[in-house]
């Protein structure tokens, strides 16, 4: 039982760009998500089926949201389809935008949400695209980084957007392959943590599209923090394309990105709520 | 819009033995199921998700249901993901079923559904497994059938479940490798229709193992049909594993079959309703 009443749990199901979430709003603070009840919900054969949660919930009564909960009345709970915490996810933190405007838990406009990252600000219009401002983006380095994919090799330019990239730029997304295991990057070493990596064509001025095989999970249908990293690789690499807002597409639809006055990176982009209603108080993933 | 009025479509979400399907009850037959709409639902990222959609709707109401409407009070009205119709889904059905009778549509016991391969005959006990009556099994030929993956072969018999199938035993189920693409079958013309091929291994007297490559789909968790034809080159197999109840393990679970009186064979597994809910009236897909 993931509630402290026996009886169904409520959710909501919404996506950004393909990357999607079952939301659970807690405004008591009262679910509690074992590993094994998150992996339960987020299986897409005999659960609802996501690629995380996220949990909602007023951030003082969140161990990890209470520190900021002055600056953000709500705490993003966000945890991986296997169940283990995650620290932020920029499509997440847009679809949960939409969730708060929508329920009527935050009036539209600019919104500032806790994460395990921190507090992050959301732009959320009454309705249509969602903008999250994703932080900085830097360029740590190792120089002479390789991506290789069935033999073919490509420069790649490391990324960190709080997680690391590796980003190479290629003549056609169908290079990568099927992108089945992960890409082998080298040096060894480079990326003692693993890397998420991206393959970009430049589809014209200020306009990139990517596909991404995310560590740990695979190829997906979008990454906020490889899109990120995607438009800061791209415009260093074209300087020419001006500081202005860019197009980035990804398998499961179009972003678009700027640098803020702040310098920090603001991704913009849907987030589309499907469906709503409650688990089965009788199905095993309930308990 | 799916409905003839403008707001939210209810749905439940079920599977058995991880075959899962978006259930639309529809009791005044209102319900406008365009193959866009049926494929937008069923897709797992930007949708509910589901490997098909059941509608729910009396037999009188609906124009393939309505021959059989004296036998059958409500008709499966089923869809492939991809929107296109299908006939009949062992899986579906049984999940079909849980639905009946926990909507209190139909008492528990024996339940007669009528489908567009006929009226079927359904057990569905207050709680826990529900069987489905799966029809006759016919060994129709050819001989010489030969199934390859990735430069293997194996012999296999040719099963008829109402579909064609290729029944193949191997030593592991780890042999047929990743089962990315429809496996080679030999000779070419064998089954103008395409076919289902299944993996067989034996697991002890009267148990099976299988995977299946369903035509025009790709790898399942599970198929009614490929049970089926499973168990019955499995018992003319192994004439001495007897004539009562097999087990047969699929990746997505555990199904037990038995030939009933009549010559029929009887599939029986879990059917589990997993959350309900409304599509959103706002959402694309419900339009």
């Amino acid at each position: 039982m993931i509630h402290d009443r026996p009886g169904a749990v409520p959710f909501v199901k919404g996506h950004g760009t393909g990357n999607d979430f079952v939301l659970l709003p807690d405004p008591q603070g009262r679910l509690a998500l074992s590993p094994e009840v998150v992996a339960a919900i987020c299986d897409r054969r005999t659960g609802v089926g996501a690629d995380g949660v996220l949990r909602v919930v007023p951030s003082h009564l969140d161990p990890d949201g209470a520190a900021h909960a002055d600056e953000a009345r709500w705490f993003m709970d966000y945890r991986n389809a296997d169940g283990s915490l995650a620290e932020m996810c920029g499509n997440g933190a847009r679809v949960f935008g939409r969730y708060l405007v929508d329920a009527l838990l935050a009036p539209a406009g600019e919104i500032r949400i806790g994460t395990r990252s921190g507090v992050r600000r959301l732009v959320v219009p009454p309705s249509g695209d969602v903008s999250v401002d994703m932080g900085a983006v830097a360029f740590p380095g190792p120089d002479g980084v390789g991506v290789s994919v069935g033999g073919r090799v490509w420069e790649a330019v490391a990324v960190d957007v709080g997680n690391p990239h590796a980003v190479a730029f290629v003549d056609d997304l169908a290079d990568a392959g099927r992108l089945l295991d992960p890409p082998v990057v080298t040096p060894p070493g480079a990326f003692p943590d693993g890397v998420n990596v991206e393959f970009v064509v430049v589809r014209g001025p200020a306009h990139v599209a990517f596909r991404v095989f995310e560590r740990g999970v695979g190829e997906t249908w979008s990454c906020g923090t490889g899109a990120c990293a995607v438009f800061a690789a791209a415009r260093r690499r074209t300087p020419a394309d001006g500081a202005g807002e860019w197009t980035v597409d990804v398998p499961g639809g179009r972003l678009r990105l700027r640098e803020t006055a702040e310098g920090t990176v603001e991704l913009t982009g849907p987030a589309v709520l499907v469906a709503e209603g409650e688990l089965r108080p009788d199905w095993p993933g309930s308990r």
